[in-house]
């Protein structure tokens, strides 16, 4: 007997993956390679079944990216949206070899291309399975155990401005300038009265470490009791990031990524008494052994674009869980589809031991998602109510962002080239300080 | 809107867990510690829906898994099929503190008891999901990336029958004896003959190391080609383990548990050209970290009943992989249910690098399944269709099962009072060679 639902199933091949490369406006946020650009890159693609229901997710933009995605769609035609980890070995059979900034040399069988390739598509089969179901994402991932994910406040140093160039305009955005502890501390209040976030991060390696531990002494007297991080991406000597480590003992849950590598990272750990946290020196699952063996980190922030997808995060939290490492959450500048995946993972994870990071805030008000931004209750995204990821596109917005990525002609970010144009010396090698 | 699907999912909240101990017969099989009692006992449970589907669970028989369920049982009233992760850390509330052999200080929130009673009762709710769904189980773990698991012919020294003691007469099976190297290549000739099994493991510790030796070099000469195992549970000292392990070089694909601890199986592992496989050394998360400092093994034997279940288990591959071991599957006596899990389980792990272990063949004659025993294809078991597990009840066979585990007086396993039945100054401490 086939039943409604097996037949259902049988419609679940997939028919087509649409990519569709958006932009969305982005102020000018600071950070140690430059200032983003005023327009962000980000790709959404749409899983299509044959039984009509689609798939939503999300990725970072740029043509690494679109290539990818592109270069592995006619292959997906014909599996079934359940079939994720045959996707993913079919997407190593195709990219395995693809080279991309930090790849390794996929003895454990993976490579960046094909974690960042494989999280949409993922996502989106996910998706689609919650949607033929009718049952939420989290649900397919063992279930809440949180009815909603607490995220932080990213706090940026930032332009008043995007200035004018070539011609262009200079374009304002409500939030103004932050350049000092008083502009930081004005922002975060801003952030927390719209937003409720109880925990604050701060986007660091922008201005010289004393102007950064001002900031975050700043914080601490503004917001007593909020747990607070502060991240400059690499930008310091083991020496700064020491130095900063025991200045701000008092105030920090952890630091992130004060220096550069496992090796550096490592002798920082040694020296400071707060955990130290990383999405740049673990990012993937070959980084994790050396970084265990050298003790260079205290938390991951884990990235399910980066790291393959909602399930493999969950293999990430069952590494975390063992090894007696903290988990968080690191974000880019992202819409509601990112946002739903990572609410929906976030509620699975019982050992999510700290808010996530999100760009939302700076990045909500052009939404392609039907209804607008997801809303914040008290800091955290409730998970939405389903089914798949709770949330489903506005094909007007979609198309109206991708006509903005058209025209814009950009295909690449490029935050240094961008300062440069303000500042035509900036010399974004690090350790800056 | 509240589609058909949705008002189902509603409706999938637990209303009882049915708990039934069993018993089946089970040969004279020998081991390090002793010979198997003629009734094997097991315990399986039913995960009953107020939509009245019932999810399906199995696993290890005795008094402290029983009232463990029986403990749990009432807090999982009211809550859905698909929390299970909400079930867990309930399940780690009522029984985190529970004290049981090799449990450990709970750093990292579990416990043995919590894993094995959890198990089934996840197993159980993936079935439910997956019949309600009408989903196979293993897509809800990603989907296949095998269309059947490979599982080994699992050979014991045996006796011809189970003697006759206090009144109840002998009971023979139709495998004969094997105690010498002849016997064990008969009884995998018989094993080969009628499953199609690819892969040969000797359960070993019985008899001097010596005689174990010969018997391997027998099936390797009768069998060539055939990967070979032998796993003595850690019968041996470290100097046995090495020379065993220098005398099987050419032979063996691992070699599992031949020393205890993993302090000596890191000795035994710097000594012996093959990798090092375990289910006595590490079998829980916490288990990980001195294992891989100590460089204990090369090679995990997985099981679902030991680990926490299925969606465990597929956080211990993604830490295989990580970390560079192989991937086995460990089995003790059991019937469908629970192949039918194991072969899920291991259809959605690309990094299972071993035919897994299954004492199937030793027990599939009183299976309480509809339709009898699953079948085994040219040694692998396909997937069954599905949905959930693709295994049903036979009430009656449950029924049969569970009056024999009732008449039988029995609540623990005893390999060696059993044995010292026969032979009174049997003396099971190890190391034994």
């Amino acid at each position: 007997m086939v039943t409604d639902q097996q037949a259902r199933v049988q419609g679940l091949t997939i028919t087509d993956l649409i990519i569709t490369p958006i932009a969305f406006a982005d102020p000018p946020l600071l950070n140690s390679w430059g200032v983003h650009e005023p327009l962000a890159l980000r790709t959404v693609i749409q899983v299509v079944t044959a039984a009509g229901v689609v798939g939503l997710g999300e990725c970072g933009g740029g043509a690494n990216r679109l290539n990818q995605l592109n270069q592995v769609r006619s292959q997906l035609i014909g599996m079934s949206i359940f079939d994720t980890n045959a996707i993913e070995q079919r997407l190593l059979s195709i990219l395995g070899t693809t080279g991309e900034a930090g790849e390794k040399d996929g003895s454990v069988g993976r490579s960046p291309a094909v974690s960042a390739t494989f999280s949409p598509i993922e996502v989106a089969c996910l998706d689609a399975q919650g949607k033929a179901l009718g049952v939420r994402v989290v649900d397919l991932l063992g279930g809440p155990v949180r009815d909603a994910v607490p995220y932080s406040a990213y706090l940026f140093y930032k332009w008043a401005e995007h200035p004018a160039h070539d011609g262009s305009p200079a374009i304002t955005d409500g939030w103004g300038a932050a350049r000092d502890p008083a502009g930081v501390v004005a922002q975060a209040q801003t952030m927390i009265d719209t937003y409720g976030f109880g925990s604050i991060k701060l986007k660091a390696g922008a201005f010289p470490p004393d102007q950064e531990v001002a900031a975050i002494k700043a914080l601490a007297e503004a917001f007593p009791g909020l747990p607070l991080r502060i991240d400059p991406n690499g930008a310091w000597t083991e020496a700064t990031s020491v130095r900063v480590g025991h200045e701000l003992a008092a105030e920090l849950e952890y630091l992130e990524d004060p220096t550069l590598g496992r090796a550096g990272m490592a002798a920082v750990a040694r020296q400071v008494p707060m955990p130290l946290a990383t999405n740049m020196c673990v990012i993937a699952f070959d980084d994790i052994p050396e970084a265990l063996d050298l003790g260079s980190i205290g938390v991951v922030l884990s990235d399910h674009h980066v790291w393959g997808g909602l399930r493999h995060s969950l293999e990430l939290a069952g590494i975390c869980r063992t090894v007696g490492w903290g988990m968080s959450m690191h974000s880019n500048s992202h819409l509601g589809i990112s946002l739903a995946a990572m609410t929906h993972l976030g509620a699975a994870v019982p050992n999510l031991s700290y808010a996530c990071d999100t760009h939302y805030p700076w990045n909500s008000d052009q939404e392609i998602i039907a209804g607008g931004a997801l809303e914040f209750v008290d800091g955290s995204l409730p998970v939405p109510p389903g089914p798949g990821l709770g949330v489903e596109l506005d094909p007007d917005a979609l198309a109206r962002q991708h006509e903005l990525f058209v025209r814009s002609g950009r295909t690449e970010r490029d935050d240094t080239g961008y300062l440069r144009r303000s500042q035509p010396d900036y010399d974004p090698t690090l350790p800056r300080f």
